[in-house]
């Protein structure tokens, strides 16, 4: 099925020569008119510099294009690396007709190396001849921005309100490198909706709290994280009152499946675990206790291995920092209760066992008793295959 | 080379029937009359039973026993969990002849089962019987209390002084699920200096910070983490002033000694990484950096790979939470500059890649300059083979 697009957007991806595959690796996406943009970029010091080009000019509305490259992050590249980050934005705008600051960047890849600028000059000119609006074209750019991803991550919705329908597309890359701290990957997301800057960025904040700042792979967060979202006005209603929540609550779906995309390819995952931690004070106690699960070698190991050694689980809660009542602790693994009010049950462990290897989907839920908050995280498990492909990712 | 023995100590490692491979599982450490004893524990909150008998009877100076058991760690078993331990403490009681309250108990092995109360029982007796001053009844001790570890690890060290001549005798276990907070696995220290319990503990706790608290595997803080020293009076003079100063310096050694040959047989290792952060304005700000380089996934496995991937390892220390500038940071890995105040250098990828794959040990020195403070972990890379162990323990 193909995704519905958001009209006024054409979009291209080409092979530039920066991925030594000779696969895509240069996407340009362009509104045809000034659009509402918002962004959320990692939290790393070694920001990566078109992250520092890029969270100078959100939010904003009147941005005009985004121009994404894989095959080199442009991170820990210095004053080189910022100025070409510029001249990205200034071949981008040249190439489309605007100006360099509305142009937004971003970039993934190896850390530590200048970006061949041959590549990129002659790749943007080329990609503007390329640009169109059909699902094609944008797959192509879903495809260009992908390093060690399996396949492009693409997800659509539409939102069907009294007097008008809004489509929202997005497109994301991730398999590693992923550990929850604002935008934790590349992330797009294009709406026709008609809704300013402000409050784009506040409800894209608010998405990408509750999808990419709940995964990880192993907890890294990379140097060059960006979530960005433009709206173009579709002509209709400007959104407010239910009609903005409405919209809202579509931004996080959308972005929540995004993230999901992401968990489910990362590197050598085998299973995908979701994490639900209840019954905390705060839902800042809720997260650190599940990113610590989340982040856990040995939890991911067991469950790699189809393992119930459960005791890694409350283990793990134990060292996260917050100071709970382990009397108080009870834990499901796959709906099985396995240690309740702080005491071991007896269970079949052949038995969930067997469910764990049978399914790829697992699912961990720990309550405590001092409150109302919770979380859900989604995470990977950690296999031989992660190390592999860790191992030999530069050389 | 037979390690030297302190004075007035007997030992005893048996097969109990705690591990299902019939190997030695429990070890009876006994000094022949009351001796100073301190212990560091865990600071997970689900601290297993042992260690919530033991902490409460340090610092003492009227210890007599430790008992340590492998093949179970008596973790998250609850009430029954506690009985148990206690009433180890008093089965080792009666055999030698003192009160529970002298004997110190530490566990390790699987968390969350019951311990098989009769191998148990019928071992501690039997343990009792084959105390013996002997180089192989410490040997066997150190052997009974192995989980995953490929060998014992012990070291003794000898401080001569005007008067007298001190012997320091230390054995460990631990493989996996290390990660430093306060005490880190199980180990236990011996000595014939004429040292009170208070003296003794203050130097272990600060031994214990420069050594287990400074390395890691997975960066996981078991629950069952013990360090425990005692110090029988081998009459010689009560140590004070310098000498005092240089016992503290011994027994430091000694546990960064111990601790290093943790790290050198962590599971699945092929690389031991020593991590070096100076130039920081605390101690703590150094150690947060270098813990989150240490627990890094991506720059264990770009070492496993001996892959000079440096991007990794500065992205680390961007998200360690300490605001550094990043136009100060220089990075050196095996002696080589790969990043400098701030900009990436020149360097021979394949040269400096031959230089990891060719030796065990692998240094990273990251140098700030917010100001004196400096600290020094060691961690090991991580591997497919620590991936397929972990995978597969309980099952």
């Amino acid at each position: 099925m193909l995704p519905n697009l958001p009209s006024g957007f054409t979009a291209a991806g080409i092979a530039a020569g920066l991925k030594p595959s000779g696969d895509r690796d240069l996407a340009l996406i362009v509104a045809e008119r000034r659009c509402s943009a918002a962004g959320v970029f990692t939290q790393n010091l070694f920001a990566a510099a078109p992250v520092q080009w890029s969270r100078l000019h959100v939010p904003s509305d009147r941005v005009r294009a985004i121009v994404i490259n894989a095959g080199n992050a442009n991170a820990a590249t210095g004053a080189q690396g910022l100025e070409n980050a510029k001249l990205i934005a200034e071949l981008a705008a040249q190439a489309i007709g605007c100006e360099p600051d509305q142009v937004l960047v971003a970039s993934t890849g190896v850390i530590g190396r200048q970006l061949p600028m041959n590549a990129v000059a002659s790749g943007i000119p080329r990609a503007a001849t390329e640009l169109a609006s059909t699902p094609e074209a944008f797959q192509n750019a879903a495809h260009a921005i992908m390093t060690t991803d399996t396949h492009p991550k693409v997800v659509s919705r539409t939102l069907v309100l009294a007097k008008q329908e809004i489509t929202l597309y997005g497109f994301c890359k991730g398999a590693a490198m992923i550990g929850p701290n604002m935008a934790t990957m590349l992330a797009f997301v294009l709406t026709d909706a008609r809704v300013g800057p402000g409050l784009l960025q506040g409800m894209l904040a608010q998405a990408v709290d509750d999808s990419f700042n709940c995964i990880s792979v192993e907890g890294h967060t990379s140097t060059n994280d960006t979530v960005i979202a433009l709206a173009l006005d579709g002509g209709g209603a400007p959104l407010d009152g239910d009609e903005l929540k409405a919209f809202g609550r579509e931004l996080t779906a959308l972005c929540t499946h995004l993230a999901r995309l992401i968990v489910d390819d990362a590197e050598g995952c085998t299973h995908t675990i979701t994490i639900e931690v209840e019954g905390c004070q705060t839902r800042d106690e809720a997260d650190r206790i599940a990113k610590t699960i989340a982040h856990d070698a040995l939890v991911k190991t067991a469950i790699c291995g189809a393992d119930p050694n459960w005791g890694r689980i409350v283990s793990a809660a134990g060292r996260a920092g917050v100071p709970f009542d382990i009397g108080e602790v009870t834990l499901w693994l796959n709906g099985i209760a396995l240690y309740q009010d702080g005491a071991p049950l007896e269970f079949d462990a052949k038995q969930l066992s067997d469910s764990i290897r049978a399914a790829r989907d697992v699912s961990l839920r720990l309550r405590l008793r001092r409150g109302d908050a919770s979380i859900r995280h989604w995470t990977s498990d950690l296999t031989a295959e992660y190390v592999r492909l860790n191992a030999d990712y530069t050389t």
